[in-house]
């Protein structure tokens, strides 16, 4: 929840004359999204999403993001399309940082999901999975399983502060999930956080935005994090409807294959590992003041705990396909 | 820069039945404004704007603002319009608070205003004044010369953690205010709190916004204000230039009278320890982590100083108009 950078009108003017979108009328700074700033914007054209990308984004991955955005959007995925700019290019500057326009999507992200919701997530997610096969350029996952390790060495020393017997316990799941990793399923593009913030439902049509994880992974680790992100209820309890929802209609679109299937717990406890070390991260590097609110790392800690008693994915509220016939 | 409270889309949908503004299709919490929730709202009628009042704010002022709006609305001051509900009222409550909606008002606030804008906002000011004039409620200006002695001593005490000197300087400088506090110059509604982020320009046009400490109390005491909140510099020189753009388009709408002329340093000073004290108040109970950025106490101080010793309306800009003949 925050704005780190105000731009001044006159900036802001300067940064649109590159763009064939209108005199603009209004902007005003969004208080959602922890990594970049926000603006929605109107124009005499309609309204517009303006992001400013603040230090934590690599400015060599954003050919990735907005390339990946506008070739979904013509593939049909609903997600906001880059406006091109006059030179052609998707990408300016703006307050010194590298910033870019994009459709606005209107629609409303569900603040307390229900198994509908889920049941179009998972829809959606394999839509934009196939979607994505053909889109050219790759980025690597960074927060995949080599990427823990390091991200746990820097908040170790502290651990124990949040959760007693959290180092021992991280380091033995750590050991197995590097030990365990699978290899050789399905990759694509995927979201990598498609977290009900999200993803904005007009109706009952889910849009997909915030695509500044997005990276190339296997496909069903996707679908783990969703299982994460969906279908746990405030108490961290696993809710069986709504996974059985999530994971059916992803397979109607995608059928997920039996390597995958097998996959799933140990997926999902990557997939909350990841966030666990993120939030615990964040948690012991945020300062006080700070704008952003922290995320409590514990919830995905109970997450992980609950995978790690999962043994198929049954327990997640997947069933065979029954034969037609 | 804030949204205190998130609100579901269940519940804001429910809330929007009681208004003929058609289908809601986006809501996002507005990072601007520090004392109440503020949301941009799209719906197929158009944009809207949704303040849910926290609890700095009292609910027996409300119709007075909201009054207050669309009585200078209909006299043609640009000001965002309250929406009425099918029941006829303008409040409604939503996630336990207080809620309206109002017209949303295109523009942009001047991040660094010039003295084209402050010409622009002494016009608005008087237009106001005047159409505020028969306006049927009133409210009292609970932080006028006799609210500064209590928010003072509410502070007092760690006062001088924040500039060494400052206990003995703001007593010396309220005992003087208080006994040399103007009566009888003319009254009506004021805004109170125009700052460049409450005047929202669409090209030269000024709008205002957030209505939210406007009262009744002497209307030189608004010119004190802008002069305050708009012909400083960044280093807190006074900009003459920009002080006699404000008081000469001011005039020409609504002369100011020679006992307000004369008065003029005097609410200057009085405005400036207004926005010190509650700066001040701030600055110190303000928790660490808070989503609100702390505003500096002692830009006020500086200002304050700055007006001590100013003798004449004159040493802002103002001169006297020539007669016409």
């Amino acid at each position: 929840m925050a704005v780190y950078t105000d731009i001044s009108e006159a900036e802001l003017a300067a940064f649109l004359r590159d763009y064939a979108i209108g005199e603009l009328t209004s902007y005003k700074g969004i208080a959602e999204g922890v990594e970049n700033s926000n603006y929605l914007l109107h124009t005499s054209t309609g309204p517009y999403f303006l992001t400013l990308y603040e230090k934590r984004v690599n400015r060599d991955d954003l050919p990735f993001f907005l390339g990946l955005m506008g070739h979904l959007a013509g593939k049909g995925v609903r997600c906001p399309v880059p406006i091109q700019r006059r030179d052609g290019g998707f990408l300016g500057e703006l307050a010194g940082r590298p910033a870019a326009v994009v459709s606005y999507l209107e629609g409303m992200w569900p603040r307390r999901p229900t198994a509908e919701h889920c049941r179009a997530v998972g829809a959606a997610l394999a839509t934009m999975h196939l979607a994505g096969q053909d889109f050219a350029l790759t980025r690597r996952n960074a927060l995949t399983v080599d990427g823990w390790r390091p991200l746990w060495e820097r908040a170790r020393d502290r651990a124990d502060e949040v959760e007693k017997g959290l180092v021992a316990e991280a380091e033995a799941e750590l050991d197995l999930l590097e030990a365990n990793w699978p290899s050789g399923l399905p990759r694509g593009v995927i979201h990598a956080d498609l977290f009900p913030d999200n993803v904005l439902f007009l109706g009952k049509e889910p849009g997909l935005i915030d695509f500044y994880f997005a990276c190339t992974d296997f496909l069903a680790y996707d679908v783990a994090v969703c299982l994460n992100a969906w279908c746990f209820e405030r108490d961290n309890s696993f809710n069986l409807t709504k996974g059985a929802q999530l994971l059916r209609s992803y397979c109607e679109v995608r059928p997920l294959s039996a390597a995958e299937i097998a996959a799933l717990p140990l997926l999902a406890r990557g997939a909350a590992i990841r966030f666990m070390l993120t939030r615990l991260y964040d948690w012991l590097n945020t300062p006080p003041g700070s704008l952003v609110v922290k995320k409590d790392p514990l919830e995905y800690l109970r997450k992980l705990r609950f995978h790690r008693a999962v043994r198929s994915a049954a327990e997640y509220g997947y069933a065979e396909p029954v034969a037609a016939g």
